[in-house]
C-alpha cells in the first residue's frame, strides 16, 4: 500500500541501489514538482560558524589540506595565517556564497602539532584556532586493521539494537520527534553504549568485526534512524553518543577484539545538512530545473550504448526529495568528500569503510576517492554496495581483469556479492533446492581480482530476511549458514539472523526490528536465553562461526568445487594445515556419493568428522548423505 | 522418453554445449563401460591410401607444409622428394603406427604450381604425384568475403532443406541406410542442388548468406544427417555433392550474392573416420580407460576454483560413444586440423567459418587455430558456439577487454549471442511481456571487442522453435523478427522460421523437419504459394529484411537505447545518412509515449513512417503505439 516514494524515504539510501529487476516495483523516473523538503537552517551568530575538517593532523602523506570556513559574510574577510613553522597558506579561494572562504594550506612533513592561528580581516577582525594534531594511526597495530576472511561481521541498525543509554534517546535541539518503538519509521532510541553493552554476545557468537549504519549525524525530522541522509560529516549523531564517544567505542571494540567498519555515504546528503541549506555554491549538487529523481539502473553507467540522459539520471539524479546529489565532478566537492574520509580513519582508527549507493558516485571521483585512501592508509578496507544484476557488472565496480571502460577502471578492494546472495536464494527457494546455482555464483569470480575479499551475506536492512525468504525451513536455513561461513569471503551477518529473526521488505521497516532484548521491557530477551529454535540456531551459528575463526584453511586456505552432481554440491577449503569438506545435499531425498571423484583433495585423508554434529564419517569412498542437509567435515 | 544418451545421438554435436542450467536433463557423466562404436575400416590396397592435405597451393603466407601419408606398412619406407625448385622436405617423422608418414616440406615464396614427386622405398618401390596448385583466393573479391552487420545469415540442414539430385539419396558404398522421410534420425535426401534450386527464395527474402550444417563427409551408420561427426575431413559428404560440386555451389552462390558459411568441428570426430579406425598414435586422441563423457559445462574451464577433474572432463571427455575426442594439445594433430581448415577455405573461397561446440577444444590450440586463420585469411570471419550461461562466460570466448585467465585470450572475431536469445525468450515468455531483459541483454556489451560481430538469432536446430516458444502468438512473433532485424549483430535465421515452422526440441528431432516444398510430394510447397499466417509472416521477415539490406544505418550505424519504461523499450540506429526507431510495447495495452525523452536520437527529425506498414508517424513528441507491437520508424 506503501508509495515507492515513501518505501525509498524509509528504506534509506540503500533500497534503491538495486536493480530494476530486483526492485519490488520498478520505479518511473517521473519528473515531479519540486518538492525539496524544508528544514529549518541552524542559527548562525558566531563570524565562524565551523571549519571543515573540524581539526586536521601534521603528518599526512598528502601535505595539502584544503579548509572551507563557513560564516556569515566570511567571503569579504582577508585570511592570514599567522606564521607556524612548516605551515603555508598557499591561497584563498572564494565561492558563490558570501558565506565560504576556502584557504589552501601545506602542512610539511617537519611541521610539529599545534594551533594555526588563523586570523580574518574584514568588518570585523577575529582569529580562529586551528588545531593539527599529532597523528594516532601510524604503528598502533590495533588502528586501521583492515578485514579479510579472517572475519566475521556482524551488521546493525544502532537505533534498532540496543539502548544503553536513555538520557540521548530524544534531542530537543534536533528535529525529529520523540521515540516511538511502535513506530518503524521513528527512533528507537538504540545507541553506541547499547552496542558496547553487548560486546561478550557478538565475542560469543565468534562475530570479529560491527558495521552499523551510518552513526554519522542525521538531523532529518523523518526517518532519521536509518542513518544515509547525511546532515555534518564531521560529526556523529548524539543520539548515538558525541563524536568523541564514538572515537572511544572504536577503541573499546579494538581492546575487545572486534574491528569497527564505518558506513558512509558519498554520492548524496540529507537536505538538513547545512551545506544544502546554505550552499556554498550552486556547483556543489548537481542542480535540475525540476525535481529529478535519479533512474536507480547502474546499467546506465557502462552501457555502451546508452543515452547521455540515462546515465545523467543516473549518477546526477536525486536519490529522494531529502537527498539531494551531491557533485562530486566539482574538484572542490571531491576535495571536501575526501579529506572527511580520510579524517574519520585518522581520527578514530576505524578499520574499514562500508560504500553506500557506490556506482551512484562519479566514477572519477571514486577513483580519486580510493586512490587517496589507499595512499595514506594501506590497511584500510574498503567495500562497495554495488547492487546490480550479474557477476560481471558486479565485479566492474571491484578491483577485476577487465580494461578500463570509459576512462573507469575501479580500484575498491572489494564489494558485496549480491550475485552469490541471489543464487543461494535462487537455490534454496521451491520444494526441492537446486544447488547448481551455487556452483555458478563464484565461478564468475575469473573476473576478479581477488574475489576472496567480497563480502557474502544472506540479507540485509533493505532485503527480505534470509529466515523468511526460505519458507521459515530450519534445514534450509542450515545450509544458507554453513554455505555463508565456508565459501570464500567475508562473510556478513544480518543482527538477528542467528535467531531467526524474520520478515519481508515489502512492507517496509520490518526487517529492521528492534533485537529482542536489546530495549528496557522486552518481553524476550535473546542475548540471555533463547528457548527453542532461536536457541538452536544460535549454537549452529556459535560453532561454525567459531570454528571458521579458529581454522586458518577457513581464510587463508585455498577453494576448491566440483560440479554439482546429483544436485549434491561439494566444496573443499584446504590449506596445508588441514582441509574441510562441505557437503550440501539438496535433494529432499538421501544420496550416495560416490567420493573417489573428490580424490585431489581426499587423497591424504582416511576419513573426517563433522563439525557441527560430532559425528564421524568413517569411508571418505563411498557414503551417504542425509536430504536437505548440509555437511562441514573436517578431514584426518 | 528418449535417454539423453538418444538426445544426444539424434542432436548431434551442437546440443550438449548448452550450459546445465539449459539441457532438457542434466547429464551425470557417469563413467560406463566401453561401449565405443564399431565400424568397418574401409580396405587398404593401394601403397598410398591418401595423403592429407589432399593437395596444397604455392604462395601460402606460411611455407610450411605436414604431409600425413596413410598408407599399409609405410613407416618402414624412406621418403624422398625428388628435386623440385623452391620446395625441400625438411624431415619424415614416424608415428606409432606403422601405417603412417609425416613429411615435413618447406615451400619458398618462389615456388611453382606443380606436381611434387614423392618417392618411397621400402620392400615396394613407388612414387606419389603431389599436387602444388596456383591459389585463387588472393585478388578475387568474390572470394572469402567475410561477413558483417551487412548480412542475413540463412542457417539450414542440407538433409532437411530440398532434394535436388535423387541419385545421390542413398549410396551403397556409405553405412547409413537409405533415406526415410518418416524418420526425424533418417537421412531425407537433401542435398547441394536442392539449396541451389532455391537461391531466388533467399534472394527474394532479403538473405545474403546461407550456413549449413557440416557438408563433410559423415559416413556413419546412425543419424549421420546432422552432419558434425566428420569421417573425412577432406572430402564432402556425397550425399550433398562432391567435394568439387561444393566448390562450385560456393561460386554460384557468390554470383547470386550469396555468401557461404561453412560449419566446422574441431574437438571431436565420427568414429568412422580413418584416423580413428587405423589411429596414428594413440596420442591423437584424448584416451579414457573407459569411456568417459564429457561433463558439458564450460564453466569447469575458467573455474578459478575448478578441480582439474572437471576441467579435464570437459575439455577431454568424449562427446559420445560415436564421437571421439579429438588430443590438440597434440601438436602434429595440432597441425593436421589448421592445414584442413587452411585448405578449405583456399580450395572453395568460403565467406566464413561457424565453430560448433567452440569452447571444448583445447584453450591454447583454439588461439593457434585462430591466428593461423588470421593470419592466412584476414578476411575470413569466424564465430564460434558458446552456449553458455552468462554474457561475460560467452564474451570469455570472443575477443573481449579481459586480461588472459590461466594464459587464453580469444582471438575469436564473434560468438552466437545466446544471452540475448535466452534474453527474448525471457521477455516475451508469459501473458504480458516483460522487455527489461532486451535492454539488459546488450548493456553487457562492454565486455566485447565488439559486440555488433555477435550472430544473433531466433532459433536453431538444437532448441525449440521461436514460434513454438513464444506459443505461437503472432504478435510476439513479429516482435521477436522485428528486435532480430534491427538490432546490432549478424541475424541468423532458422530455416522455416520465416513460414511459422513450430515445434520443440524434446522429443528430438521435431525441429528439423523438412522444409515444405522441399522434396517431391510434399503436398505444401512454401517456395511457390505461402496461404495463410506463413504467408503473413514471410512478408513480414521479407520486407524487414530487405528494409535492413537496403540502409546502411542499419548494418554501420550506431546503437543508442533507452532504459524501458512502462514495459516499453526503444532504441535506435543511426548515421549521417538516417535514423530509425525502434520500439516494442511489451504491454497488451496500448501505451502513450513521451518522445521528448528520446531527444538525442529525434531532434533533428519531426515525424517518421513505419517500415512494415507504412504508416506515419506525424509527432515524435507524443504518440501511442498499441499493445504488443514492434515498430520500425524511420525518421524524417
Amino acid at each position: 500500500m506503501l508509495t515507492f516514494r515513501l518505501r525509498l524515504l524509509l528504506a534509506g539510501a540503500c533500497l534503491a541501489a538495486m536493480p530494476a529487476a530486483a526492485r519490488p516495483a520498478a520505479p518511473t523516473p517521473t519528473i515531479t514538482a519540486p518538492t525539496i523538503t524544508a528544514v529549518t537552517p541552524a542559527t548562525k551568530t558566531a563570524p565562524i560558524a565551523r571549519i571543515d575538517p573540524t581539526f586536521w593532523w601534521v603528518g599526512m602523506k598528502n601535505p595539502k589540506l584544503q579548509l572551507l570556513v563557513h560564516g556569515p559574510g566570511i567571503a569579504t574577510a582577508v585570511a592570514e595565517l599567522r606564521a607556524y613553522a612548516g605551515v603555508t597558506l598557499d591561497g584563498v579561494q572564494k565561492l558563490e556564497s558570501p558565506n565560504y572562504l576556502l584557504l589552501n594550506l601545506t602542512i610539511s612533513p617537519t611541521a610539529k602539532p599545534g594551533k594555526l592561528q588563523l586570523e580574518f580581516k574584514g568588518a570585523k577582525k577575529f582569529s580562529y584556532a586551528y588545531e593539527l594534531k599529532e597523528r594516532t594511526t601510524p604503528g598502533d597495530k590495533s588502528k586501521v586493521q583492515g578485514l579479510s576472511q579472517q572475519d566475521l561481521i556482524y551488521f546493525l541498525m544502532p537505533d534498532r539494537f540496543s539502548n544503553g543509554d536513555s538520557k540521548n534517546d530524544y534531542l530537543a535541539t534536533m528535529r525529529a520527534p520523540k521515540v516511538a518503538r511502535d513506530s518503524m519509521y521513528s527512533r528507537h532510541g538504540g545507541d553506541l553504549k547499547g552496542i558496547e553493552n553487548h560486546f561478550d554476545y557478538f565475542k560469543q557468537l565468534g562475530v570479529t568485526a560491527l558495521w552499523m549504519t551510518p552513526v554519522v549525524e542525521n538531523n532529518m525530522p523523518k526517518a532519521s534512524y536509518h542513518g544515509y541522509a547525511l546532515t555534518d560529516y564531521y560529526n556523529t549523531d548524539r543520539r548515538y553518543g558525541t563524536t568523541e564517544e564514538y572515537k572511544q567505542f572504536v577503541d573499546h571494540a579494538h581492546q575487545n577484539g572486534l574491528k569497527v567498519v564505518h558506513d558512509v555515504v558519498l554520492n548524496h546528503m540529507g537536505s538538513g545538512n547545512y551545506l544544502f541549506l546554505d550552499q556554498p555554491a550552486a556547483d556543489w549538487f548537481n542542480q535540475w530545473p525540476r525535481f529529478t529523481r535519479s533512474n536507480y539502473n547502474a546499467s546506465a553507467l557502462n552501457d555502451p550504448y546508452g543515452s547521455e540522459l540515462d546515465r545523467k539520471l543516473y549518477n546526477q539524479g536525486w536519490f529522494d526529495t531529502t537527498m539531494p546529489d551531491v557533485n562530486q565532478r566539482n574538484p572542490l566537492v571531491a576535495t571536501y568528500l575526501i579529506q572527511n574520509f580520510l579524517w574519520w580513519v585518522e581520527y578514530t582508527g576505524l578499520d574499514a569503510y562500508r560504500i553506500d549507493t557506490y556506482p551512484y558516485s562519479d566514477p572519477n571521483f571514486l577513483m580519486q576517492w580510493g586512490q587517496a585512501l589507499n595512499d595514506e592508509f594501506p590497511n584500510l578496507f574498503k567495500f562497495g554496495e554495488a547492487w546490480v544484476g550479474s557477476t560481471a557488472q558486479q565485479a566492474f565496480f571491484a578491483r577485476n581483469i577487465f580494461q578500463p571502460v570509459d576512462g573507469f577502471k575501479s580500484n575498491l578492494e572489494s564489494v558485496f556479492d549480491f550475485q552469490s546472495t541471489f543464487a543461494l536464494y535462487d537455490a534454496l527457494k521451491g520444494e526441492q533446492p537446486n544447488l547448481n546455482k551455487l556452483y555458478e555464483a563464484v565461478q564468475g569470480d575469473w573476473m576478479y581480482e581477488d574475489a576472496s575479499r567480497n563480502v557474502t551475506f544472506l540479507d540485509n536492512h533493505d532485503m527480505s530476511r534470509f529466515y523468511s525468504v526460505i519458507g521459515e525451513d530450519f534445514a534450509k536455513y542450515k545450509m544458507g549458514l554453513a554455505w555463508l561461513l565456508t565459501m570464500r569471503g567475508i562473510p556478513q551477518l544480518y543482527y538477528g539472523t542467528e535467531v531467526l529473526m524474520k520478515n519481508f521488505s515489502n512492507p517496509d521497516g520490518l526487517v529492521r526490528a528492534d533485537f529482542p532484548g536489546g530495549f528496557s521491557g522486552d518481553a524476550l530477551n535473546y542475548f540471555k536465553a533463547r528457548p527453542g529454535q532461536p536457541g538452536e540456531a544460535f549454537e549452529y551459528v556459535r560453532k561454525l562461526a567459531n570454528y571458521r575463526k579458529d581454522h586458518a584453511f577457513l581464510h587463508s586456505g585455498k577453494l576448491m568445487q566440483f560440479i554439482p552432481q546429483d544436485n549434491v554440491y561439494t566444496y573443499f577449503r584446504y590449506s596445508p594445515t588441514g582441509t574441510v569438506m562441505v557437503m550440501l545435499n539438496g535433494n529432499k531425498e538421501p544420496k550416495t556419493v560416490d567420493g573417489t571423484r573428490f580424490a585431489e583433495r581426499t587423497g591424504d585423508f582416511s576419513s573426517g568428522m563433522e563439525v557441527t554434529t560430532g559425528a564421524a564419517l568413517a569411508d571418505l569412498k563411498s557414503f551417504t548423505i542425509p536430504g536437505k542437509t548440509a555437511w562441514v567435515v573436517e578431514l584426518r
